[in-house]
């Protein structure tokens, strides 16, 4: 592609790990088209990545923050403004782990202090770094705000474990904060709602690969890829999609609205 | 059971056919709280039935109406009330049918006489039923209507054909009516989703047995049963749930929340 | 905007009426962005209309065709691929109208023929559509069909009146033939919710002018304009929303999202 | 009423503050219903309350607890099925609070460490309580538990604050435990989305009388009240729903499905 859809415009990345995470993808589809951004992620899961390697391919800086630290996102979001040259339009969240999932702790025994930093990391991290852009007023009139969420949080899928109460707090934030980032600034916030994605940290979920299968044979269209996330966060950070705000998109070749597939009836025949 | 949940409540029931219909379980159940109603059915439909034994054990009188008619409905209504002495305080919609299925043809392939025949008794009815009754002013104060549904209104299963098209428009006027009947009559209108059932309607839809499985399987509680429905909506018919209305309620054991069970999940692994 | 998003694709556009309208807009944009298409509507909407000027300015030839006779849309669907030269990559539905509506009938006292009109043409016409398409194997895989719609298929607004049961029924079509397309075909089906829009079909709703204020009042972002949907739907027709189907996605300023503004509140305390 | 709805049925009732609360009035009905049960508050709220004279009339004991202290609950458990003498029917969660909203901190001025204390109290201790009932094995089959919550969850309410992303959180808990305890125990679980209730706690929010006027406005058999709400959760305890589970039930006089009422739309023409 190269539409010159996000032409001169500035945000900021977070979560990318490597090349088979959306946020690595969707950093490459946002170089084409024409936008510049900052990219950042936890210390200590940069140590891990490949990230450099990304910042290179897209021109990018990278600025560590710990996004359930206020102050690192604050200064992340000063330093992203001085680095790109002006107020930002676009932010990605794509941040979530679950100890209690890591820790292989069922949900009906959870440890607490595991549950309150999952929480922590994967769904306050969203309002904590619109806190920061709001404070500092670092967006752009009709600049775009997008998180990454899972369809567990309206339905159950027994391994997602505490995710699913993560991912539904997430959510509602997208939707709180967007009521008043949307009054008061005229940006928009919504959450896309992906397929299951063989990313690094989706392939650590118990049982993700008969899930994947599953969804496939449940999704007309089949799972939507990384790169089609990609793809598809580059029309909401685009002008053209200004007034969807505070939604959960599904993008999912059809899944969330399919209650059962000929090809899954079939093997209860 | 014998609360005396219903005790002097008068109604009519709509779509008795056999013993295992859920008219037919929610008539004896609405008789043994204390519940008088009339039945009544379509004149081709109750030639195939066994409603005289139903009448016989529930003391009820059957008035034949075809849903589709408005002159029939008026009558049902006017006679209804004089038999049961009084405005009645509950209605069961228990009616659903499409020619397209009955005939074979697959959605892609509708004949548009028969969508038009299946959405006028299937659907359109209900605003029928409610229409005469809301015109007459037959219904009591914090009386209740409740017809019965598929959660086919939301997602697809792709052998429920045009009746989930039906169904969507079915729980549409249970919201549209519901706020006229609310605002000016105080009169609650639901419709209750039910897990697929092995009625003798509903075993006419193909691949039935496989889908009641899948189902099953995919029901933390299980499918609701035909009697299980038929005490649900004694509490809807109750002066319990008087503030519950324009709802589209499930009842089916925790299907419609459940992306996936663990049972069904490991015929994919 | 000159993005060249679809650049190359061919589709049928209903419903443009006159400038205000959104399938008017949304012509000239799919004009800007490269794409051809055939302009149709009913004959007698036509004479009303200007759509020769539409015409004229986008290249496009106009085929009438009423979307609730099967022949027409046959014919519709075969010569647009003679004229553009190909299969199909996109088609716009936009069409509605309740007679009970036009003639005053409250929802409480439909005339049930009007009823059966307004359907057809509303909601069933949609049907109609894809079944000629799909039967004529006339889409290209990856295409986009989208119908418009309103959020009164999921709420009731009082005035809007049998055309909330037609809507219901419209984007329940879109789910059921979107599984089908999609599993077939690799085709995406989508109902675009939009905000109350002053065209001059909405202008003939009783009491639509307090409404649009309310909306706009209640919508973060104000209401979403003709533009700005003509704006999305170029999104949806792209190849960057390939996997977006079955859905129904709110392009409305926030407003479903939002229970209360606090502009709103102000005139209750 | 005396049905003798929930003769024999023990259970534990979170939160009677004073009479004007959801959870006294429960109390009393579910006394009047035949039930038995214990009464449950945090200490410090039991020191500001009346629950003394509920205790008295309903012959329960009391046994303190902070819903957030899992020592505290696993002792509550155990002393409850003493006193009762057996396992449990049904339980009623009825716990919120929110520091920011008590503090008068903006939704976009959040202090982080009222935010996760606020998250404790009202969404995470519902998982807590149930895990706690889970892993003591203390509900009978085809219990009952219920927990309240607001439509905040789906759509912002701007004074509603942070409670609105803890009450989505708590409604995902009650999904995903759901799941779990109704596989392995049979035991359902389920939320009731009330009106907004003029409690003591529920008063204390920012601009509440507007609200309540204009939630009254909006709901065709205006809002629900306390009693109301009361009524509606002894038919969730009872044996006639015992296939309804992992649902938020709204409870609201049709608020949550009208899009805007007659009375509302009238302000704005």
């Amino acid at each position: 592609m190269a539409y010159n859809l996000l032409k001169g415009k500035r945000g900021i990345i977070f979560g990318a790990l490597d090349e088979k995470s959306i946020a690595w993808k969707t950093a490459m589809s946002v170089h084409a088209e024409g936008g510049t951004f900052v990219l950042t992620n936890a210390p200590i899961a940069m140590r891990m990545g490949q990230i450099n390697e990304l910042a290179e391919k897209t021109g990018a800086q990278i600025i560590p923050a710990d996004a359930t630290n206020v102050d690192d996102l604050d200064n992340l979001v000063a330093k992203a403004q001085e680095i790109l040259g002006g107020k930002l339009d676009f932010v990605l969240h794509s941040i979530g782990m679950s100890v209690n999932v890591r820790k292989g702790r069922a949900y009906t025994d959870e440890k607490y202090d595991f549950t309150a930093k999952g929480w922590d990391v994967s769904a306050l991290s969203f309002h904590k770094v619109m806190q920061s852009l709001y404070k500092a007023d670092a967006m752009n009139e009709w600049g775009s705000i997008v998180a990454l969420t899972y369809m567990a949080a309206q339905r159950v899928f027994p391994d997602y474990n505490d995710m699913a109460d993560n991912k539904a707090y997430l959510e509602s934030v997208a939707r709180s904060f967007g009521y008043f980032f949307g009054k008061e600034k005229n940006v928009r916030v919504n959450t896309i709602s992906q397929s299951p994605t063989p990313t690094t940290a989706g392939q650590g979920v118990k049982g993700f690969d008969g899930f994947i299968s599953y969804a496939e044979k449940m999704s007309p269209l089949g799972n939507a890829s990384a790169q089609d996330c990609a793809d598809y966060t580059l029309t909401l950070f685009s002008d053209l999609t200004r007034k969807v705000t505070m939604q959960n998109l599904f993008h999912d070749g059809g899944f969330s609205n399919t209650g059962v597939s000929q090809e899954v009836i079939e093997k209860f025949s």
